[in-house]
């Protein structure tokens, strides 16, 4: 076991009664999480994305919409903003998407993409997702690709084991 | 207007136009917000809690359960897990509350609580509303109390403007 398994494990067991099931379902195969999981990238609009400041080290959370094109998710914020700094920053993100008891948890790579330079059929499709255009914000706001690393995804306790869906940008084919 | 002020508002305009009402409601006024964001943090469970890892500077997040006194949110989580260690590593929090189109964001400061070392009673009540006793971890994992020291509270974009409910941990009392 990892300390990073050993992390995600203790991070995982707060959690009130009122919301766990008598009898919890069994934890879903890992098959049925990745299904899951790209459902939700595809059905989701807004994320939650964690960034680190890069002018204090501090951590940065903010709602954003996103769009999945089943490879990466696309983001756009101002390019002044302590999300948009820390995008670019090169520290990495981390993504939470779903309720806080089925969630999909992305850790990935980011690549800044000026409004002008991405295709036009990728912005068209951000903006008909997310009902705003980054490109007619004259060069204040950027987009941002969010190539996931790592997946994981998972409802409560008893699914903590197996929680890992994406590894080293490969989705997991079975329970192996 | 300030950096953070261009930040969140640049941060805040990706709104998809299924959800956005046709004519969004008026902004609530400071003081309806104080309210609400008092009841949110009564009643809601769950939060997001955004750290930095300083083992690597990256941005960390996961789901986590809280309970509200009042004046700080209680958290518990593994002293050797990313969140734990990076609660514990004076980069400070900032926590997502509520849906993303009604958030509550909360930056503050942290303050470890050995499991032993926190009052009985509020140990009992985070046993209680959670169904997780840190207490009968032997020593793996601990409390944080996380004081508010910035709140914000905001639907959509109509609502930036004014969506500080709390600055140097005093609550705003009115929209001055």
């Amino acid at each position: 076991m990892t300390a990073d398994d050993v992390t995600d494990n203790s991070e995982g067991v707060c959690r009130p009664p009122a919301e766990v099931p008598a009898s919890p379902p069994p934890p879903r195969p890992t098959a049925e999480r990745v299904r899951d999981t790209r459902e939700l990238l595809g059905r989701e609009i807004d994320c939650w994305v964690a960034t680190t400041d890069p002018a204090t080290g501090a951590p940065h959370l903010v709602p954003l919409s996103f769009d999945w094109d089943g490879r990466a998710m696309l983001l756009s914020t101002g390019e002044r903003s302590v999300a948009g700094r820390g995008l670019a920053s090169g520290a990495g993100v981390r993504i939470g998407l779903g309720a806080t008891r089925d969630v999909v948890m992305v850790d990935g790579s980011v690549e800044v993409v000026p409004t002008a330079a991405l295709e036009s059929a990728a912005a068209d499709r951000f903006a008909q997702r997310t009902g705003f255009d980054p490109r007619e914000t004259s060069g204040s706001y950027l987009f941002f690709r969010v190539v996931p690393s790592r997946i994981q995804a998972w409802r409560e306790e008893n699914e903590l084991r197996g929680r890992d869906v994406m590894l080293d940008g490969r989705w997991i084919a079975s329970d192996d």
